[in-house]
């Protein structure tokens, strides 16, 4: 069974995980790179590295990104030049991934060959391909008029600077990658998992053709609420929401993605503390249910994978 | 007393080291660059950073180049990617500083001020100075005619390839960094220390501009023989003068170099074991003595470099 995933970092990278344990499951995802960036004069992709070492075996597991085992010689060196970045975690051995990225880039390949070659070394066991080939980033516009990386504002500021918009740097001219459109149009089933609706998922709406492609698969579109009793199951995804104006609840999302052919998907599982959604769902023309969705472990969200699939029938 | 030098890297750097012990020595060193590279998308200078570590007491003093405490953690992961470059060792301490330094080349600084920033940290007491701030590599031909990077000729293939010629790329349309030709027509004395005539002055001296600026200049030049008792002090120079058709010995060198005003020399130091070597020097012209010279600590080299500016009386 042919499987698509829209995935950001560690919500997605875990789900996906639990999905590759299906018998059968050939999995594409479609990574988040709005996170992208330049630092120190190497190309920085949080989601990609996330997807690629957690699907690896090589993910801290605790912290959920980088490296096990890591280090910070090379970071403590740059602060010492009055040039590091104290909020940004440069770790030694994810460097070395940056680098060896930086490199291919440099040799002009394009990110998603670059991405399938360092993939190589980690038989994530899956297809990873980045949303698009060109740079865009996610910036984030503040309520003092100012502009930042949406890393800056995640990570140093911790999403406690209000937002008030999202913007994705040249999202209008960029073009989905080489078999970005194909594994929507071609899939057996779609699977939207719980990472960030606003700056994972929505950048990956956001490059032309890719919204399209959703509306127009034959293949069934089905989510896992990132909300579960009105708070995030992980990360500050309700300060991304509020800037949208969407409610941090597990309807809300879903009625933010929205239902097929307007909107992306026509099911979406909550968790059950939720369950009081799923009527109101149902009657939006959903098809929902309320399971536990805390990914706890590998074979439990493996079963969640499994009741996602279930409620389109696959 | 204004004191300029011309510099490669473990030999220059060791000398300046010395020099910089005389009383009222301001110091502008003029480095090559010729053996820079980009590697895995980062800048690195070997010259500059041997200069830089060892003026600024970091140096890894038995190897000689790198930095102390040095570790390999990027560098092994970057070889389980298969992309390490197995001949060249970049450490952690080290990839800092190449790290810093491309990210402040990618802001559109120029090298030499780069290189300045750079210097900040390590404080070496004396002013840093890039032959250029042009890209300009040093690469080699090869007798079976392949051409390759330098350092790759000298440090994978441990100069053991027959050389045929040396080739700068670029370097006709280089420029010297500003303070460079300065420094020379405004010195006091210029010092070319036991650096390597070929790959490391001969570099420098081919940038346009610089070879006339030693011609043109007040001050008196004084040059130490990198080369005693026939054999190159350290490194592989012999292999250099070789593939130019120049003997390695203390004169076949200082005549290699020049009497100005055609040359670029006006005294030159051997050691005492080339004493026989300075009669001959003196017919030709120049100012020639013997002393101990083997840089062995750097009182020792405060010492030679005190003997080299008395033979032009300074």
């Amino acid at each position: 069974m042919k499987i698509t995933v829209l995935s950001g970092g560690v919500g997605g990278a875990r789900f996906t995980r639990g999905l590759r344990e299906l018998a059968d499951a050939q999995i594409t995802v479609i990574a988040n790179t709005g996170d992208d960036m330049w630092l120190h004069g190497v190309r920085v992709c949080p989601d990609l590295d996330t997807l690629m070492y957690t699907l690896g075996g090589a993910v801290h597991e605790e912290q959920g990104w980088g490296r096990r085992d890591e280090s910070r010689r090379v970071s403590d060196d740059l602060q010492a030049y009055g040039l590091g970045w104290e909020w940004f975690t440069l770790g030694d051995l994810d460097l070395a991934t940056h680098l060896a990225r930086t490199e291919l880039l440099r040799d002009g390949l394009p990110l998603s060959q670059v991405t399938a070659r360092l993939a190589e070394r980690w038989q994530p066991g899956v297809t990873l391909l980045p949303m698009t080939d060109d740079e865009v980033e996610t910036h984030v516009v503040v309520a003092d008029g100012r502009t930042m990386h949406f890393e800056e504002w995640w990570v140093r500021h911790r999403a406690a600077l209000p937002a008030t918009r999202f913007v994705q740097t040249h999202v209008e001219t960029a073009r989905p990658a080489p078999g970005v459109l194909e594994a929507i149009a071609h899939a057996d089933v779609v699977v939207i998992p719980p990472s960030n609706p606003v700056v994972s998922v929505g950048t990956i709406l956001a490059v032309p053709g890719i919204r399209d492609a959703l509306r127009a698969t034959p293949a069934p579109v089905v989510g896992i609420s990132p909300v579960i009793g009105g708070a995030p199951v992980r990360g500050m995804a309700d300060a991304c929401l509020a800037a949208i104006g969407v409610e941090t609840t597990a309807r809300a999302v879903a009625e933010h993605y929205g239902r097929r052919p307007d909107g992306i998907l026509d099911a979406w599982l909550v968790d059950r503390r939720d369950s009081d959604a799923v009527p109101a769902l149902e009657a939006a023309g959903f098809v929902a249910r309320a399971v536990d969705t805390l990914m706890t472990d590998v074979p439990t969200t493996a079963r969640i994978a499994t009741d996602a699939l279930a409620l389109v029938g696959r």
